[in-house]
């Protein structure tokens, strides 16, 4: 037992950042499969996008220059001399005093620089009109300027979002190397838990709502979840049951039970599946200050905090930023916590950071925070909230009006 | 044609409020399969949580007044008749003068009123030091305190989370009552469009990237894709695939083509769709402008412009609130906007609503956004992107340090 391991949450997250290492299994997919898969390659264009000169508008494509001077009153004039076919080459030349009509995303003639909008001329039976003078390059995207050949294009340990798709497709690339999506197994334990499906429960047992809440988290961020469920509170069982679990999966979840016995058989537990073992036994935070975080190997090992509401905030926490680390994700900028006000003041311990849950109320474009009461162990508190604000340890509380940061719980 | 048709940001997000209608069909699914989807019943507590008291420490079960007094130099004494076992019901009453130990969890004896934490008592060979006094009630779950019989738990039309999963299965039920998935469909058209796993493009073609945006968008919003392809500009051909895809989907969504005679087939594919047709013709909004909003039957039809990165962000403006009403969600507060404070300033012009793709900047614990320099059509300034933030019509732009409000695209 070690008892004298009680981290703050800083040094929790700083622990994570230091221990936990990316997978390196890497698999090929097809593309349209990969949406929030992290990419485990460098993403280098291989072409050029676009691949010939386009017009943004629909106008006519002229030199810049013999455009000079127009304007409503004193117009200059073109011959339109053809038109360009959407989805093919535009292969007739512009010669001097020429112009062709192109539309939106047409291939520019060659000798043409830019695009006069059809809102600034007009053809009169072949003879144009321009109303507006245009600058070289104007109303065209040039080869290139959106990909361009050999560039890099999107980063290893991306989270691919919708446009990470569209512009890998933009390049004519099919399958991407990503890495294995992760198998995180959850196990409950306690004598007095019962599957969430007995219909009715005797006097003294729970359902096991960690069960869903836990799980439900793990396929939010896009792992596959192994749900293995309860053991009593027998060692020779849990350790086993546990055993078989961390064999097939990423990272083991533990719900360790509540009572001083079960919590104890949770530490051996994990201890048994191997070095380095426990790291962290208690955070100083509120709720689920008996959290415990262990490595076997390179795979995380957490024993969760007994109440189902204390178990879910933490497990929001850190089993969130353990299987970020994990996935091989590299975030870029995550906004992940945003500025609300507090509706009343809130009381607070040195030395703790605490997870406060609030119900959000928007008033004249300001967002306010009202926490919500209710004792911590309690999930009907976290069916009310739309946010946890977070009030670090090195403050006693915060006062009604004070900007505090809020995780958002969707 | 119906030019006149344009339409505030503002107004289009009041018109959707307007005339989309939620979808009627409901499904009974089990609960472990009903993440983030849509409650289509109140959820009434059969039971309730905790179904008896408990204790929410490790301790000993007291009568509170039996306590008073007690200190640190002062201690109380009674006598250790017992311990309630996990999973249990605790039958043995507390007679004056006596503790029960009771573990995190447990049933509350009868007779008893609370609970001395193990830290501030010692047990000596059953005779039981108290050191401090508890009040009636501490450290005490109620019948009911976290969740009351016939409470309505949950209303319809939340989006279920995992905490909501967690409060449904503590009051044992399996199966709730949700609506239907959604099904989207897609179809692109345009002579120059050409499906994106085309290895070698043709000079003129461009690869179909928003097969791959669009659908994935919908897939975020937990609603199935239906990709029907690419249809040249033809009207027949464009009207029938339309027509047919029509029938099959809650929701369809046409990308109309960049060139003006492309256009023109969108507008008249979506009017022979049905009555009342087309509400929106335009939108003064940058990017996107030329965005079309119809209603065939009780079905939306959306015409999207013609650059990919304009598509996304209007399919994720307006598909993504349309999609929502659809499904029957009744939001709660979303905080859908976050302030954060500009790098430079940006021009913008009065009357039309500014979307700016930026790159977030976490400083000193402020959020800045840099807004990424490229034109509106470029989907590699998505890749860039971390949010687009919003410059309203009624300003002509904003200041470097001016808040505005964000949407994070993640």
């Amino acid at each position: 037992m070690q008892f004298f391991k009680v981290k703050t949450v800083e040094e929790t997250f700083a622990l994570i950042e230091d221990i936990v290492q990316s997978i390196k299994v890497v698999e090929e997919i097809p593309l349209d499969q990969s949406l929030h898969r992290i990419l485990a390659e460098d993403i280098i264009a291989t072409e050029s996008v676009p691949s010939f000169p386009r017009s943004t508008v629909d106008g006519y494509a002229v030199k810049a220059k013999e455009t000079f001077g127009s304007s409503e009153t004193m117009p200059g004039f073109l011959n339109v001399v053809g038109s360009v076919k959407m989805g093919e080459e535009a292969t007739t030349p512009l010669s001097h005093g020429e112009a062709i009509y192109i539309p939106t995303g047409g291939m520019m003639p060659p000798n043409s620089d830019s695009v006069i909008m059809i809102e600034h001329c007009e053809d009169l039976s072949g003879l144009l009109n321009t109303y507006k003078q245009v600058a070289p390059g104007e109303n065209v995207i040039q080869i290139g300027e959106d990909v361009k050949e050999g560039d890099v294009l999107i980063t290893k340990g991306t989270k691919l979002r919708p446009q990470e798709l569209g512009a890998i497709a933009a390049i004519g690339k099919t399958q991407v190397a990503v890495f294995k999506q992760l198998t995180i197994g959850y196990l409950s334990s306690g004598d007095e838990i019962v599957p969430y499906e007995t219909e009715q429960i005797q006097i003294g047992q729970v359902r096991d709502i960690n069960a869903l809440t836990i799980t439900s988290l793990v396929q939010e961020w896009g792992a596959k979840a192994i749900y293995a469920g309860i053991v009593s509170d027998d060692y020779t069982e849990y350790q086993q049951r546990a055993e078989e679990l961390f064999k097939e999966v990423d990272c083991l979840v533990l719900s360790g039970g509540s009572s001083v016995g079960a919590k104890d058989y949770t530490t051996q537990v994990i201890e048994s599946l191997g070095e380095p073992g426990v790291y962290i036994h208690g955070i100083s935070i509120k709720p689920g200050k008996p959290t415990i975080l262990a490595m076997a190997g390179d795979k995380p090992v957490i024993g969760l905090p007994g109440h189902p509401a204390s178990a879910m905030i933490i497990f929001s926490l850190f089993g969130g930023e353990i299987i970020k680390k994990l996935s091989g994700e590299i975030s870029g900028n995550r906004l992940d916590r945003v500025q609300v006000r507090l509706t009343k003041n809130i009381h607070s311990s040195m030395g703790r950071t605490d997870y406060i849950r609030v119900k959000l109320i928007e008033q004249e474009g300001e967002w306010w925070a009202e926490p919500i009461i209710g004792k911590s162990g309690l999930i009907s508190t976290l069916v009310q909230s739309d946010a946890v604000v977070e009030i670090k340890s090195e403050f006693e509380g915060a006062r009604q009006g004070d900007f505090v940061p809020a995780i958002l719980l969707r």
